[in-house]
């Protein structure tokens, strides 16, 4: 009979976000007139930019006509989507990165699961606490950690905590692993790393042969100029890191579906032998065997959104859902709460009031504001106590959010 | 060191099209005015049917507009189109498949790669040859099979010859596997399999505790009423099969992508300790933590296909393509060349003229007739011999390119 893969039943409740779906859902289903703003999960609200509309139905009406019709696309995406993201996203910071190191892809969370494919059985992996779970779940069904402990972490992986207490810096292991995820400007907590926390970072991977998945999903978000928004910024990353790129949170594209993941040529693993092999030659290998390529008109709009009309548009709601931040941040400050983040990112990272855990928070929340977060603790142990807020809302709807916030607590 | 997934260098040269693509490009470097016809990777060349076209400008249009725009969809795809397939791909043929149980996904092709994480590494996967190359070379990224041996086969893969000898009937395994792929209407020799033949199939699986994966891309193509277009017609089959369907074939959606995979609750699988899973649970899981959902305005486009127009259009575009396969398949019967499929499917399979081998026969086509097929080792030994045309061209080029054949070996 048919083995399944086993180590998918160590995994613990659902993944987070169907978790909140359906209390939400519960509550809704019997509160049918309560008014729920969710600023829970973080999906963009305002609409596509008008330059990337254009461009989707350009390249609708291409596909309507024999002459420009366009059938299986190069896996890895389009030469004018890999250049615009060399030239526009890379090399415009003074980024050295190829247009062929650029793979085109439907989604950061697929790449950051599916990278795993490339890397054996048997590396260490450390993740900061807390962390996206993708990271975690995703490694936990590769068979890369043990069983669950009761705190809700892996036996196997190294967590690395990040809290108020540390400033939310994320601290270096304290021995070697093979694996590294960093993620900044961070999901769920809203801070940046330094140039010298990324160094730091940087040095360590090149002094232990530690590969650094760095997740930039956020990178727009970044308004101070000393933060890096690349680990390529940092000399020497390119032997030792993986960047993912997504036009989710930027473009607005979390129902259109576009990211790209950068494997310079100099990455390495090793066999178990020792041999040195390139990264870069495995993950096209995976890609073009296991991935057939972004739809047409998809690449045609993550293109135009780094036209010049379509960066200023872009730049407008990263600047919208930035100003949200500050409401919310300012909002919850003001009532006395403790937060976090929320100034070069869209989220907002708060003490519960009064210490509750977290899913007591949230249900709280839910119950008595009809106001949708995210448990701290379910982005892991080193979360309890803790909420996540995001910025994703219109203004009318983080306005009453914030005036909900305030007079729950107060 | 970070060690790789050294069963990535059991894999043998690259990918079967991209080193067609390879061949080719390098001949019209050196040949830049011979008019090369591709009758070689199945990819369509009509345009998008107007249903579908105008279903993705107006789903395009909902983007732009703060009302109507859609952020994350559900991972699984977006009940109406679930909801579609289960009436119109399964319901109107009397096949009870729940919309639930439908998966929609970005592509057959990264299905069937995909489904394998469910799967514990110590399976026996049997599958036909020749064989779609992915099956393959999937299973040996996963380290289900050993090393390759001398005819490009690999160690621990249960292979399962169709050649004109046994009909192209796929024969049942002489000894019990776990998984086994069966792809009807057949890539690559456009042969189907009677409902006899598909009942001996299910009738093993449940005799032996096997999952089928039954891949069933090309069932828009099956004229022939007697011919089973999914594998539940059979009794029986929900509890040993997963079925793949695609929107590339028929409704031209290679450059658009979407496909979908159906997974009956009654489906099981074992942990080491004999208790029974249920697929639907853990690729659910898989889906929803390593996947996003397929873009909205390409969701938009496939449930259109199955509207009354776009099913018309539809209708209209296999015809042609039929057409063109017949073409094929007549003018290659005339030139004294033994010919099969080509009849319910869009693949012609031939035996190479003069006893050649495949890939030199490749060459010799394309350098004599600029005339690019496929060669039928790429799909596995048994295609050794054999050669596969693909009728996805436009009407012009199918007729010469039967030209340049005939007038080649004549």
């Amino acid at each position: 009979m048919a083995q399944v893969n086993d180590h998918y039943l160590k995994l613990q409740a659902g993944y987070l976000f169907p978790e909140i779906g359906r209390r939400v859902s519960a509550f809704s289903e019997s509160h049918p007139d309560a008014d729920v703003i969710k600023l829970g999960i973080g999906d963009v609200t305002e609409p596509l930019p008008p330059a990337i509309i254009t461009a989707m139905h350009e390249a609708v009406d291409e596909m309507a006509d024999r002459d420009t019709f366009r059938g299986y696309g190069p896996e890895q995406g389009y030469p004018f989507l890999r250049e615009t993201l060399a030239e526009h996203a890379f090399g415009a910071r003074n980024v050295e990165v190829a247009a062929d190191e650029i793979f085109v892809s439907d989604g950061s969370k697929c790449d950051s699961g599916n990278i795993l494919d490339i890397f054996g059985a048997d590396n260490t992996v450390a993740v900061v606490d807390p962390v996206y779970p993708v990271y975690v779940d995703t490694n936990v069904m590769a068979g890369r950690t043990g069983g669950a402990t009761e705190d809700g972490r892996y036996e196997g992986l190294v967590y690395l905590p990040v809290t108020a207490e540390n400033n939310f810096v994320a601290p270096l292991p304290d021995r070697r692993v093979d694996i590294a995820y960093l993620c900044y400007p961070n999901n769920p907590t809203g801070t940046v790393a330094t140039r010298e926390t990324l160094s730091e970072w940087v040095e360590y991977a090149r002094a232990n042969d530690t590969i650094l998945l760095f997740d930039a999903a956020y990178e727009a978000y970044i308004t101070d100029p000393d933060i890096p928004h690349s680990i390529y910024e940092i000399e020497g990353a390119r032997e030792v890191a993986i960047e993912f790129r997504s036009f989710s949170k930027n473009a607005g594209f979390t129902g259109i579906r576009c990211a790209c993941t950068v494997i310079p040529r100099e990455l390495t693993g090793t066999t178990p032998s020792g041999e040195r092999v390139e990264l870069h030659r495995l993950w096209n290998r995976r890609h073009s065997t296991k991935f057939n390529g972004v739809s047409y008109p998809v690449q045609r709009g993550a293109a135009a959104a780094y036209s010049p009309e379509g960066r200023e548009q872009v730049d407008g709601l990263i600047s919208f859902y930035l100003e949200n931040a500050r409401l919310i941040r300012e909002g919850l400050e003001a009532a006395g709460i403790e937060v976090y983040g929320g100034v070069n990112a869209p989220y907002v990272w708060l003490k519960t009031p009064g210490g509750a855990d977290s899913w007591t928070f949230f249900d709280r929340l839910l119950d008595q504001a009809h106001l949708v977060g995210t448990p701290g603790s379910g982005f892991g142990a080193a979360g309890e106590g803790y909420f996540r807020l995001s910025a994703f809302n219109s203004r009318d709807n983080v306005e009453e959010a914030v005036r909900r916030f305030q007079s729950l607590v107060s």
